[in-house]
């Protein structure tokens, strides 16, 4: 047994296991152990709990602001709320069982637990739940609960639907209409804002006969069931709870219905799931050698990343998954920066399905930048369904006065348009998947060069356009100007959009531009901005600063004696008047986070100063960061220190490490971008991984920790497994594929022709 | 007698009487009964006063900045200090006095009190002083200090110098140097920051013999004189107090004790200073039929307009002229737009010398240009004797929070550049100066012109220049985008360069671009700039918006509702939280300023519907604000509305309606820029006078509590005394000049042939 933290631990690196209740912890855990398949997430509490244990499950594409100010997704009626009484005494999770276990099944997607107590009578009580959210039925929610006493018992089981769960910014269901029929019985109701029908069925299966009552509830519906145990002998009830809303299907009552009448049994429907997940794991998985601790870490993160990502159509990545509400269940940068690329080097199907939601959210992102007076797709900050965005002009709180902050993510923050971009050409690149750029990509990088040129000034006194006003990756520090990440991007954005316009064929272009009118006057704009745009170089000392004037803030190293200033410790630390904001203090990787994008760029000198430079002044205070640290410290072979970042960044949830509040906003769940970043520390980090016009660049490097790993790289369609060892580096191809592959290793042109390539490190 | 106020009365309309002491009016009394010549200032206290009742005396040109934030002018050691002793028992000013009345002779620019009480022994003592900053002998203050007891009394009189005076940030003034001289006794001294010396020296004269023994003060020195008074017989004692600095001379102490010796005698200097007045009253006297209160209430703004201003040479007028050291007795965007008029067409002398002020700083514009990435001449936005600013970054407390605000002052507000240009070419339209304007002017316009150029962004795809992140006149509303105020200013700018540029004689123009090197592609862009810079137009209401995106904001009417939302009643009111930001409430005139400055530029109706916009959203809460909505009321012939503005701004230190403090700084003291602008709400207000192309303009209106006006207004070097009745208007020449001079009353032109002409209203 090897442990990872207070109490958990891990035997196998397939599984988290904790081995005390503590009820302070529900938040936490309810995250960190829950279940989801991108459909939904079901957060990891147990069949008794309620709202007060933030019992939540959270469904996709369910937006709606039932406060007015927040659109969030919906916290759907609960159909699995069980609760047991033997002997007429409640039973179940507490602080005083006698003996509690619960895990969470990487390898499986499985949350389980089982207690142990003794009744005032002497009888012991033995509980296991076992829950899954399948796989491969993605509406559907399955859970065995099992129990036996030690004695004979009366035992009173009280199970149905709970209305009441956790919701974070109002009661998005209104208008609970239960019924009942022979498929299962069930609860329809309608978000606030948009009215759309949110159905949950559940069906119910003991495994022994018992009186039935229906149960009446506050605010739920169910049924009391009444029966007697006999020593030793366990009793189960299997649940399923199915979900559908408007959004999935035109009468998601029926659907629900029909889905839940053709359920299989508990072990062939967790069968089915098992075998699902043996799939994604056979894409996904990094293996570890020699540590098993960063091994369960690590599949823990690739676990939380999966459920976090909807595959059933075009949907945001939430910043926190669908593991709570917070972050509106809607995706930011995260999605195409930390998330997308495990997709695009392992299966890029969802990488294209992540491209092919921003394409969806181009008339939104079209829709911003008009409404704030800009052309072409500036993309929402914070996009849900439609791409409009949802972030709001104030969220944050000044503590201190009470007063509402003004933060400027949804108006100032551009680089999240060229970041798509970004994301669109690298696909493309890894991928060679022209019909998608023609259909879709090509379009996007030209509406968002539009919004680039737009939003771009002119000085004409120093013959150079500059980006004025916007806010960096470092979200401390806004209305700045020229910040470098974003400056860099937006060059990277012209250069593709006008390679596009050279090397498209002319059929394509004449479609794209027929729909969005790209005029001749534009393009020598575009070129003129590419030959222009003042683009911050390294200075003497190799800096890049980071923007106008960052230099002339005060320093202070290391940053986190910023906090000494802080009056009280929630307070916000940015914009406009938090501690950080007129000193050096970044909250999070920002120049550093342009080598982790463009890793061929610069010589390694500059990334070595730059490092040294900005890390010191890096709060951390984003699970965006340390990661970024730790793939930008393996590239320039600071690999201990790389290590260093990647186990911060790695326990981000486990441990729970970072707030989960700010400024008043509740920021807790799942980082679901840290996950995602998991993936990248090892194999675009310490595997060196990137690609150049379609070409696979590795440089591995080994931590001491470690005595090897492995992972998969798809590259054109070809997939190569890639095991790094203290003496050498195999390549081995998924295929006997005909085709000679030529890759990049350490510097040097290596053709793949057998089907297992060795180099010595 | 006539009530201006509790207590405050005129029997003239040449003096203010006041008829009671308050202790708790020291910080008001003492500047609005003060005396100065423009080159000190020495606040209306009394011979006891020390310290904490706010004693003082401000010297221009002795910045410094004792505490390392505040650059502010000094307040030197006080030589006119004296304490009364009679019979064992301290006499003075105090509140339990029997009978007290202080005036401000506002004809003869001299302060006195009087005050008369019982000892305990029963004898009845009156004490008078009186005291004049001698406008004859700049450095030197006079005063006469007379009492009388009852019965024959033991006296001792503490008489000496002071050092231990009121200063606002840190003792400016070291390592004091005491000495005697046969012409007078002194103190030398140094300024924390520059070493700068600072000499004061002390006569004395007693009417009656007296022993003399030294006396220590704490800090200070002096003596004590005994003697026995007689009943009712007055003695006086005569003190002067000379003040010369290493910034005015040389040798300081010589030239203090020079001045000293060749001092007359206490009725020679009063005449001499009287006799000064008397030919200042003669040129900016404003004559008010009928109406006591406002005749006193417009003189003692004027005399406080003229006590403020530096004529000994080119020094800024501070914003609270020498009444404290408040607004660190620096010019601000107030000295030419608020002061300047009155001098400009009363004595253009004065106006020059401003002007000529701003051209000694041309230097420090270029380096605050440079220091901030601009090219040209970007004015302190405070402004001390090098024109470097003064302004700091931080100045307001949030007191919510207890953090410092940084509100951007300094660099964002820029209209201070186009500002001065203005004032340059309205100096030399209303002067006809050429030798002014080849000298001086013109390269002032161009290096502002070159500013604004450097400043300016070029949108390529709306095809217009743009100010971008800019403060209006309305300090509360930071970081906007195309503040009106500041377009149309930069547009009058521009065109101003080009037109001298079209228009000077080339030799002119070859030995300014000699230094400054004005480039074609400069001019270019210049021209560009007139045709492209982006106007906001009155839009199709007739509202032009004080910039991009104020239309959005919150409307709150009457603006003063949001004063509702204070949690602290000293909170900062703007940027970047305070309760205005995110509503339309405006601090103070902005886009109505610009009416104030181009009264022929716009329709009338869209002067009037913007005076109806954004009347009810301003809160008024700068001095400089009731003045510009009476001007531009008394411009749409709203009279009443503007005699309503006119009562609120002439009353502002009379009746100390504005804050003393905001955010946490002092802030009060006189309000220099209403005094001046007390003298335009009448000529350009009422008056309706104003230039364009060197011909006066005239359109006098006539509030319902006058039964008539009248003023002096010189253009083109002839003076003209404008006499406005019910009936008629009639026009006075001073001289009988043989030249015609043509002027344009109620928009039809009138030759002046005569030495009085008459037009019927
Ligand atoms: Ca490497
Ligand atoms: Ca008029």
């Amino acid at each position: 047994m090897y442990e990872i933290g207070k109490d958990l631990y891990t035997e196998t690196g397939w599984e988290v296991l904790k081995r005390s209740y503590e009820a302070a912890q529900a938040i936490t855990e309810g995250s960190n152990f829950m279940i989801g398949n991108g459909f939904m997430g079901y957060r990891g509490t147990f069949a008794q709990d309620g709202k007060d244990e933030y019992a939540a499950c959270i469904v996709t594409d369910t937006w709606d602001k039932a406060d007015g100010k927040w659109e969030e997704l919906s916290t759907v009626p609960n159909a699995l709320f069980t609760e047991l009484t033997v002997n007429g005494e409640r039973f179940g999770v507490s602080e005083q069982a006698e003996d509690f276990e619960r895990k969470l099944d990487l390898k499986n997607a499985l949350t389980a637990s089982t207690v142990t107590g003794q009744l005032s009578d002497g009888t012991t009580v033995t509980l296991s739940e076992e829950k899954f959210a399948s796989y491969h039925k993605k509406h559907t929610v399955f859970m065995s609960y099992t129990f036996t006493t030690s004695k004979d018992a009366e035992i009173e089981l009280k199970t149905g639907i709970d209305f009441d769960v956790w919701s974070i910014n109002g009661d998005h269901l209104q208008n609970h209409k239960p019924f009942t029929h022979p498929d299962g019985s069930g609860v329809s109701c309608t978000t606030v804002s948009y009215e759309d029908e949110v159905t949950v069925v559940e069906t119910c299966k003991l495994s022994v006969s018992a009186d039935e009552k229906p149960y009446q509830f506050t605010d739920g519906m169910g049924r009391t069931l009444t029966f007697k145990t006999e020593a030793g002998k366990p009793v189960t009830l299997v649940k399923s709870m199915t979900i559908y809303s408007g959004n999935d299907v035109n009468y998601p009552k029926d659907e629900a219905l029909l889905e839940a009448r053709k359920l299989g049994s508990y072990d062939e429907e967790k069968t089915a799931h098992e075998k699902e997940w043996s799939r994604l794991w056979s894409m996904y998985d990094v293996i570890i050698q020699n540590q098993v601790i960063d091994q369960v870490a690590l599949r823990f993160n690739i676990y939380h990343a999966i459920i976090a990502t909807p595959v059933h159509k075009s949907l945001p990545i939430g910043a926190r998954g669908l593991s709570c509400q917070a972050y509106q269940g809607a995706a930011f940068w995260d999605q195409e920066i930390y998330n997308m690329p495990m997709y695009l080097y392992s299966n890029p199907e969802i990488a294209r399905n992540i491209l092919t939601y921003r394409y969806h959210t181009l008339d939104g992102a079209r829709r911003k930048a008009k409404r704030l007076g800009y052309d072409g797709a500036y993309y929402a900050w914070i996009s849900g369904k439609t791409g409009d965005e949802l972030c709001p002009d104030f969220f944050f709180k000044d503590v201190l006065s009470g007063r509402d902050i003004r933060n400027h993510f949804n108006d100032w923050q551009i680089h999240i348009s060229p970041d798509i971009a970004y994301a669109v050409k690298k696909y493309h690149d890894v991928t060679g998947d022209d019909a998608f750029m023609h259909e879709y990509g090509a379009e996007m990088i030209f509406e968002i060069a539009r919004f680039l040129s737009s939003h771009a000034v002119y000085k004409p006194l120093k013959k150079q356009y500059e980006f004025m006003r916007v806010q960096g990756p470092d979200e401390y520090h806004e209305n700045v100007d020229n910040n470098a990440f974003t400056n860099y991007q937006a060059h990277f954005t012209l250069k593709a959009a006008l390679d596009l316009l050279a090397n498209l064929d002319q059929d394509v272009i004449a479609r794209i531009s027929d729909k969005i009118n790209i005029k001749a006057e534009e393009q020598e704009l575009w070129q003129d901005m590419i030959d222009s745009l003042y683009i911050p170089e390294p200075d003497e000392n190799g800096i890049i600063e980071q923007f106008d004037g960052y230099h002339a803030l005060e320093t202070i190293i290391p940053a986190k004696k910023v906090t000494e200033r802080l009056i009280r410790e929630d307070e916000y630390y940015g914009y406009p008047n938090g501690v950080t904001v007129f000193t050096q203090c970044i909250k999070q990787a920002d120049l550093i986070q342009l080598f982790v994008l463009h890793p061929q760029l610069f010589d390694r000198s500059i990334v070595e100063q730059n490092y040294d430079f900005y890390e010191p002044r890096t709060l951390h205070f984003s699970s965006l960061s340390p990661s970024s640290y730790a793939i930008v410290a393996a590239q320039i072979d600071k690999v201990e220190e790389a290590y260093k970042n990647f186990r911060k960044s790695v326990m981000i949830d486990l441990l729970n490490t970072n707030e989960a509040v700010s400024g008043g906003t509740f920021i807790g769940g799942i980082h679901t971008a840290a996950n995602g970043a998991s993936w990248q520390m090892v194999v675009n980090g310490f595997g060196g991984v990137s690609t150049s016009n379609g070409k696979l660049h590795l440089s591995p490097g080994l931590p001491e920790a470690w005595s090897g790993y492995a992972f998969n790289v798809q590259i054109q369609g070809e997939t190569v497994h890639v095991n790094v060892t203290k003496e050498q580096v195999s390549l081995t191809k998924a295929t006997d594929s005909p085709s000679e592959l030529t890759v990049n290793i350490y510097g040097r042109d290596k053709s793949l022709s057998e089907k297992t390539t060795v180099i010595n490190r």
